[in-house]
């Protein structure tokens, strides 16, 4: 599991980066737009670099050219030789957590197929730092939907371009088709950044910030289509269930239609919440939605930071 | 202009392409469900064939491989020499119009990301069987949007797959994003093609079809982004305009959003009726939607086939 430590004096090296999938638009033009127009990213305290994470992928217009460049960075690869200039684009940016030259922070920005809203990548639940971001986010837009959801896969390392920071998140907003770029997602995408920058701006000036209960969805599972012998798709996601991602799902409703025209219920035994349900980038893997449990639990306070160290650079 | 003569005899050979675009996954799985159990695509007088069209392309699960398929069949594709078995997929069946081996008709499944609900592609107003057919699928469900769209550009020839059958028609459903599947429209294709071989059965039995009124949208121009002097894009579809297909565009109404904020407005000086608005796969061909002009024309009877011609095979 990766464990964050609380950040102890302000974010001065932070990251926004776009196109580590290169065909998530939204990110990938947002980046583009603020590398001509980099004022928006300034803060009293830092200002945030966009970088345009995987170029090759966003060139070809596809999720990635060789790798999954989200799926890339375990501590095996982080640690591994480097020989040449070869290796994928954020690498000069690697650290790992807590070693040099890490960023203090990455918002890496994706888009999904899925009907996700507007929801918020976090490891796990021990990761304070971002999780005070999010509350900063819910707060700020109360009336839309913003999720929390923990991406951590049980007994599995990370292995997300966010990682390599000493602290991370990921807002996911959906739904997008891949290739295409939407306004009404696009401005909700800048929007959020504009808040998590503010939030970073807030926590530099040094207050402390309260604890608070939390309420997020964790990773139980990964549920793969019906299958012909062959394993080819026998069905698809079921019409009751597509687009209900974070909804309850309870035992015995219809999450299949198969082609030849029977219904695939589901047979567990208590409700989970189905999230990234038909998301296109995950039938090479295999998954037609995850099932995640909801739950609430407490995010401790954030000290306030020494007050020498509170000034802008 | 492609001009289609209206059959004289029934209709034998039929095919049933999907997978034309390698992206598109209604028309792949509704195809690969049938080699399995083609008996959804018997009729009495005659059995349609189902083809997966680009076999490479949907394999990548992309558009195309080197050259877009459906943008290949002009005549000087079709009457090239042909060296060793090296072309696009569809090839055998080449034919042009009229010319053996050419099969009587083909159905070639398509699905967009834009709001275009189901659109019934066919070349122009002079293509009458076409066009019967296009008005049968409409009366079969009246209460579901079921649009014509005239494909053909001025001056241009066709260069469709379906255009190297004697006669075609391309159902085109949207929204679907690239490489998903989802259950909605792949039953509503389903039935549409299951409405169309109906339609090709009927006409085989050899009664007349009275003429009719039909209404549809043929192409004015195509509207590209708003860019960067670069070249790189500016601004997106407005979310005024974003998915409002077929609906009437004022002088005036917004249609881009810049990324800097301000909207550009459509400046032309008459009602139009956008088609394909914000289609991923047009990102490359520059073209944030189609212009269109919304008619009304009559369609000529079909004429009652000899009886000696309408027994089945």
């Amino acid at each position: 599991m990766c464990l964050r430590p609380v950040p102890r004096e302000p974010l001065r090296r932070v990251a926004v980066t776009g196109g580590t999938h290169g065909n998530e638009m939204s990110g990938i033009y947002l980046v583009r737009h603020w590398l001509r127009a980099p004022g928006e990213l300034q803060r009293p305290s830092f200002s945030a670099t966009p970088v345009l994470a995987n170029p090759a992928a966003t060139a070809a217009c596809r999720r990635y050219v060789g790798r999954d460049l989200n799926r890339t960075f375990t501590s095996a690869f982080l640690t591994r030789p480097i020989r040449g200039d070869k290796g994928p684009r954020a690498e000069p940016a690697a650290g790992a957590q807590g070693l040099p030259p890490a960023f203090d922070f990455i918002l890496d920005l994706h888009t999904t197929t899925a009907n996700m809203a507007a929801c918020l990548i976090v490891d796990n639940a021990h990761d304070a730092f971002a999780l005070h971001l999010c509350r900063h986010l819910q707060l700020q837009s109360p009336e839309l939907p913003c999720r929390v959801f923990l991406s951590q896969v049980p007994r599995k390392e990370s292995f997300h371009l966010d990682s390599i920071a000493k602290n991370g998140m990921t807002p996911e907003l959906g739904p997008q088709p891949q290739g295409l770029l939407r306004a009404d997602l696009f401005t909700r995408m800048r929007a959020l950044v504009a808040a998590a920058l503010d939030f970073i701006e807030l926590f530099n000036q040094g207050p402390a910030l309260p604890a608070f209960e939390m309420e997020a969805y964790r990773i139980l599972s990964f549920v793969d289509f019906p299958r012909t012998e062959a394993g080819d798709l026998a069905g698809t996601v079921h019409p009751q269930l597509q687009d209900r991602d974070f909804e309850p799902l309870r035992p015995g409703a219809p999450i299949f239609q198969m082609f030849s025209g029977e219904d695939v219920l589901y047979e567990g035994e208590s409700t989970v919440h189905p999230v990234f349900i038909n998301e296109a980038a995950y039938y090479e893997k295999g998954i037609a939605f995850f099932q995640t449990e909801k739950l609430t639990f407490s995010v401790p306070a954030l000290p306030a930071l020494a007050p020498t160290t509170t000034r802008g650079p």
